[in-house]
């Protein structure tokens, strides 16, 4: 057995942690939508509220949502996206630009409108530096140290 | 109860349900790495036999790899990235980007050579027409039409 755990090591397996449960990531999707209030979430979702509360609180936990009063008397909360839950938007437009091209039976993709040039987009990722689009065979990555299974 | 899914209708949620698992993710990353065979996969990563077998059947069935005869007499296999699996960087991309600057705990991120540039690069993620980054407050989503629970 490896002295340490990789999967625990890797923040790929990390942030796949925290996003990976397919009620959280539709309650991600929704707050990207705009949606904050927890009978919004409940109406557009579907979702049991036990369920809803319990995923709200996690991603409270993982400060992907902050949860915010926004009335008085009764204190009544809605629940935003904080920095670090709008800086997953990359991961959410690549994401679904995979799932419509390889789950979507037949349906129409998700349609994405940039307001700025004016275009249904996609979303492209390039690199940073030569703003070419990245593709595997270009890539070197550092792998993550090895560790190295004792077989004892 | 909504008469639908919707967790099952999102494409998004759909992915993450093939990738969603970490040791699945962490197989994934190896094969980014140019890792092929069942050995290298358990040195790399740690993994329980039985644990690996699992993963690698799911991610043939899921079409994200290909398990292909590598020699006869006797005949051994290995594990290929499909069209699909390698369409599958840019989400790897950018959780790594996510992951880098959130979960890192002070560690270095992994870095990623664009050969082609010689750069070390991040991964961004543009719009396909006009070229610039991607911003939430720039694009609107056609939201996935919403099945409103019926209050019986």
């Amino acid at each position: 057995m490896a002295t340490t755990d990789p999967a625990a090591a890797c923040v790929v397996a990390r942030a796949l942690e925290v996003i990976g449960d397919r009620w959280t990531a539709l309650v991600i999707r929704d707050a990207f939508y705009g949606i904050r209030r927890f009978d919004d979430f409940i109406a557009d979702l579907g979702i049991a509220r036990n369920v809803l509360a319990d995923r709200l609180a996690k991603l409270v936990d993982a400060g992907i949502l902050a949860k915010v009063a926004y009335q008085e008397r009764p204190t009544r909360y809605e629940y935003r996206l904080t920095d670090k839950g709008r800086d997953l938007l990359p991961v959410f437009l690549t994401l679904w630009r995979w799932g419509d091209r390889w789950y979507a039976d037949g349906e129409p993709p998700v349609e994405v409108q940039h307001r700025t040039c004016g275009h249904a987009t996609e979303a492209e990722v390039v690199c940073r530096e030569c703003r070419e689009p990245l593709r595997l065979r270009e890539l070197r990555v550092d792998p993550i140290p090895v560790r190295l299974p004792s077989r004892a």
